[in-house]
């Protein structure tokens, strides 16, 4: 059984939920219930070990049928992540590379890599953190956007775990956090995760953003991310394009924090990153309550791609990266 | 009586607010149940007309202190758009003017004057749209923030009657209307006045709209304004700056729709212009709902300045302004 805390209804109510099978791992996914790259990830490799779980018969090629089955079901829950995607061929490396053992042995190591992509999830953050706090100075004001924190991962952060080792190294530093319609993973989950740690953070509207770089109160910008394309190309949550733009313009520093497992050097660019559409219930009500008029056309993507020419540089826990990326990505991994 | 609609509750509820005295009408303002840079100027004439009213001796000069009085109140409701400031001072020439006179004939007049007001700017947004749709082009499709419509003036809009003329003109237009936070005047207002007249309208989050001329759907941005600088710079509602920014960026034409009243050629540029903080309940409450956890701190500036390098164009009643500024808009009011 997979515990999630229930990220739609934080930071008012404190709800688990719990998944048995792997549909409902991929039904949690769907609905946010779980959100975030890295806990997209983790949340769909342990749906495998509950997939696994599942089936009764000794027989492999069965099993390895049926893990593939769940495998593609998690798959489509949500497109535009890669950690999901990367999280899932990992533990189907487990299972193709042990196919000669008995199936109860390869349930056994498929919870073991689960409980380690979990573990390392957190030191990768940690790491993060220590490689990214270096970047920031004593007295910086950072603006975030969405929610790169404990939430979104196993726990610290990347965007956030940044934040939160620039505070325990003892810088002076506050956060601007971005509501960000219209999920507002901000005002929900970022608001509160650093009211919780003693950050001072300050809520504002997303297009309060550029008022504040342009006024020269925020001094650093730092987001996430879903998917890194192999120039540096940044897909993150919609929104992160105007913020980067809106840096670049005031000559603020843009930086991206996120695990090597968000690179996706199979694709070129951003511009073949698929972006999620989702529901148009999530523009037009906001806690349940519709604020716009009956039957109005709606758009919702939920992702957009910030083209790496605005990113000042990509934080992982391999270290930092800055530009050329084609170059520097590469040779980050071949570490 | 001065009646109108309460755009607090639009578009669910169609409810009207009747003022009796002028601190109604102050009152109705502040609460934003009337807003709009022209409305509440046209809102402010009628506030002094109950004003007037309220006075019932034929003493001349207490007549005049008690007008005097009365404007203060208005002023002091909202500081940024300058309409409010223009629509008083214009009242109050009309008493100045005619202190020589029985003071109940100074309140047919004010009454005369403030009618005026309000039919004016009805023609004024129609001659805002004439030479406003010239600039659109047969297939644009426009991006409009907050709202700059026919609720917030007399009737016709500014934006909005540029978009208005330019679907009567017969062309083929369609428009992406910012939900506007945190007041949500496009989601609630906008969407709403365009379905009302059968233009396309689709709405989105105010982070989306970067996305969209990213990717080529926004072909030009309008806007009204609540303040324009001698030097071209326009205070609007916070996120105007963004989306100039972002319109730069992507080579996108930026007007802005106003009427001369708009103009503040007293203020060399826009860093002179008071930006109001509003309550900070309209950021951590959406439509009586808290999103945002107890205690936060929030920022709810009201407006931002967008400097001129970025507005392509100023469409006003007396036709289209370009850069310069300084040298151009002085030309216009001299027409």
């Amino acid at each position: 059984m997979l515990c999630l805390i229930d990220q739609t209804v934080l930071p008012h109510e404190k709800k688990y939920i719990r998944c048995y099978t792997c549909n409902d791992v991929a039904q949690a996914i769907k609905d946010m219930i779980v959100r975030g790259a890295p806990a997209i990830g983790v949340s769909a490799a342990y749906g495998l070990v509950l997939g696994a779980a599942e089936y009764k018969s000794d027989d492999i090629e069965g099993f390895i049928n049926h893990i593939e089955a769940a495998a593609e079901t998690l798959r489509k829950t949500r497109p535009t992540a890669v950690n999901l995607f990367w999280a899932i061929q990992r533990m189907l490396k487990v299972v193709r590379d042990n196919k000669d053992k008995p199936v109860d042995d390869i349930k056994d190591m498929m919870l073991n890599e689960a409980n380690n992509m979990a573990q390392e999830d957190i030191e990768i953050n940690r790491r993060i953190g220590r490689w990214g706090q270096e970047l920031i100075k004593d007295g910086d004001v950072i603006l975030t956007h969405c929610n790169a924190g404990a939430l979104a991962t196993v726990g610290y952060g990347t965007a956030l775990g940044v934040i939160r080792a620039a505070h325990e190294a003892g810088k002076n530093i506050s956060v601007f956090a971005d509501e960000t319609r219209p999920y507002l993973q901000g005002a929900r989950l970022t608001a509160w995760e650093l009211m919780e740690d003693g950050i001072p953070v300050t809520l504002i509207t997303d297009n309060m953003a550029g008022y504040f770089m342009k006024n020269g109160t925020i001094t650093a910008v730092i987001v996430g991310a879903d998917r890194i394309a192999a120039n540096g190309d940044v897909a993150n949550k919609i929104g992160t394009y105007s913020l980067a733009v809106l840096a670049k313009e005031n000559d603020i520093p843009f930086y991206v924090a996120a695990p090597v497992s968000t690179l996706d050097l199979s694709l070129e660019s951003g511009q073949h990153i698929p972006i999620e559409e989702r529901d148009e219930r999530e523009v037009t009500h906001i806690g349940g309550i519709r604020v716009a008029p009956y039957g109005v056309k709606v758009a919702n993507p939920a992702f957009d791609v910030t083209p790496h020419i605005y990113v000042t540089a990509i934080i992982t826990e391999l270290g930092v990266v800055y530009p050329p990326y084609c170059e520097n990505l590469k040779k980050l991994i071949k570490k």
